[in-house]
């Protein structure tokens, strides 16, 4: 027999991006694809040894069936850590932990999109959750993105040209794949759209701590008087990705529903890897630990950056991002980026083709991404060497 | 503002167990309403032990990003384990690891229930999935359960009145709330129907390791030639709740399709803690743990039955389920049993009424759930001595 699927999960391919790691899984292949951390950054010793002490002398609460919402201490420290930095949780919001940032793009989803509701995204924008919400049966709608954020004349425009627009979704520091980071002045404007055509705000915020230049913005929850906005937050690039904690920032009557479709989900996440997190961020200098962070990659982002200016063709355009973990380049319009991965891929170096991030994979992108954090400062030389040439060749 | 809920979540309401957990929280009462394993049973030393060497030693695998289909090593030891013990993961089958028991569930669900779409269930059966299936908008059908499994008659007319009929729900094992199992030649008999009507199959059994006495018997999946048994396991009831690690064996294509869901929602299940299963697996002694995980509950479990069997009123109906956490009481029929419940609570022993089960919360139960895994042997005397006496005050 062959099973029936729903018809929520038709069309959600697997990443694009899982295909490609199996091309460039080659021993000598320098991989600008990946959208890992550095290894660098984890906080080894630290973590052994909480994890050592907690399980010796805090076992059965370790191990015990804890709490949906999350395990009490880590949602405390994350509250007075954020409503310090940000202003949130406010008296009307809750914080809850969750199984990762990706779990926060899950629940909204569940407890918010109707099959055929749509979600307006940022074009280019993470594939992860364009597919968490295609699995909900949700409707992408691709909103033009610049490199201070989305274009607001056209967002307003697919907003009214989609009756059933229900959700913003914005990564706004440092977005994957393009780098960019939304401005002060768009994110006001982006939360008015919102308040006046009645949607919803998700704010997916891995990146915001990994800022290497330029100052802090504020979050568009921090603006959010009236509960619409869902802040996701993760420790995946803070402390380690495969701890899987998140957390989430909503209005509390909201947070009750992504209560119980997170019970319906795993019942909780993990308490060890909470307890970690918890733990460092209350014993061990967790803002020096970030300050290590940017230090590293702030070395890495520059040398990929002045790479890129020096050795690619001046027909390839891209902004230099202030932080996170990736810079976008685009071929010159028209051109499909697609070909020029898989050439860069046969001369040892790999990218991701745009159309990984993309609400129509049927239609061609000319960007493709670049990942600094995980190869060394010489990878980051020779890959771009090999790119370099490639681009003059490309673009004659 | 307050928000739309999507229509799927409608009619999803947390727990009522997790209500009444507020009830009973005084720490004067009696608790046999939790479902909680005892952390008597939890290897907490070889836990911790296995944490540290492996942060310490293995530490930027523990981290980093890992599989969505979960922990190679852990994997193919869950497979070598099952194929011998039950002769699966067949060639045409996969097996992953996932967050829990529940996920298997919820990634079911996603993957194959839509909107509308019936799940014939156990009535009574376990909440938790029970409100999975909901929030995905499937329509939950209840069929007769006796000590022996489904009434086959009854599961037959239900699937013919229902022509949306899609997955049958069982929990094979010492069924949450019942304690009942399904005999062998019932297993028989469900996975028939299901062929004839082309149903899938959802066998959860997170207690099948818990038998006391009695032989074991042969999951449905063991028989299922042609791929419609999704088999849902967990680390829950064997190693620890907390560490949220389950796992599921499916028919090859479907599972590509369940990886994908499970990329959607959370990326991948932590990696530590499917290192301290598979560690434990591997290098201690697994079998011998489950025997004095069986040992410990055996006494308890029957304790309880004989309490119950010594003190209760004849007009109280149980069986003398072999294995498992609970066993389910029946109040003469037409009786409802949440007051009597109530009463329990005010004497200072709590229960769960069986309305937490049923898939019409609307409709009342005459049946109470006891647990016998948390409350020690003294407990469970005292809590059967005020629960006896007042089922014959009730049943006069």
């Amino acid at each position: 027999m062959s099973f029936i699927e729903s018809d929520r999960m038709h069309g959600v391919s697997g990443s694009i991006i899982r295909e490609l790691f199996k091309m460039t899984a080659a021993p000598d292949m320098i991989s600008f694809a990946g959208g890992n951390p550095s290894p660098d950054t984890f906080p080894m010793g630290e973590i052994a040894a909480i994890a050592n002490d907690a399980l010796l002398h805090r076992g059965t609460s370790m191990l015990q069936y804890g709490f949906t919402e999350g395990f009490p201490p880590l949602r405390e420290t994350l509250k007075s850590y954020y409503q310090k930095k940000h202003g949130f949780p406010t008296e009307n919001d809750d914080l809850i932990t969750c199984s990762g940032g990706q779990q926060a793009a899950d629940l909204t989803a569940k407890v918010l999109l109707n099959e055929g509701d749509v979600a307006l995204c940022e074009e280019l924008s993470f594939v992860g959750v364009l597919n968490t919400f295609r699995a909900y049966g949700a409707k992408l709608v691709g909103v033009r993105m610049e490199p201070d954020g989305m274009n607001i004349e056209d967002l307003e425009a697919k907003i009214k040209a989609n009756p059933r627009a229900k959700l913003i979704y914005i990564i706004p520091n440092f977005q994957n794949p393009t780098g960019f980071t939304t401005s002060e002045a768009k994110r006001k404007a982006i939360y008015a759209l919102a308040q006046r055509y009645d949607l919803m705000i998700l704010e997916d915020d891995p990146y915001g701590e990994l800022r290497y230049e330029g100052e802090f913005l504020t979050p568009i929850k921090s603006m959010d008087t009236d509960g619409r906005v869902i802040y996701g937050g993760s420790f995946s690039k803070t402390m380690a990705p495969a701890l899987r904690v998140g957390f989430i920032v909503a209005e509390k009557n909201l947070m009750k529903r992504l209560i119980v479709a997170k019970q319906t989900g795993d019942v909780h996440t993990a308490t060890l890897t909470q307890e970690i997190c918890y733990r460092y961020m209350a014993e061990h200098d967790f803002e020096g630990h970030l300050r290590d962070i940017r230090r590293i990659y702030a070395v890495k982002c520059k040398r990929m950056l002045d790479d890129m200016e020096q050795k690619f063709s001046p027909a390839i355009t891209f902004n230099r991002p202030q932080g996170g973990l990736f810079v976008t380049a685009f071929l010159p319009q028209g051109m499909d980026a697609w070909s020029f991965v898989q050439e860069g891929i046969a001369r040892k170096v790999a990218t991701v083709p745009g159309v990984a991030f993309v609400m129509d994979q049927n239609v061609p992108s000319n960007a493709f991404r670049m990942n600094f954090s995980m190869p060394s400062l010489d990878q980051i030389d020779q890959g771009t060497d090999i790119l370099g040439k490639l681009t003059y060749e490309w673009c004659k």
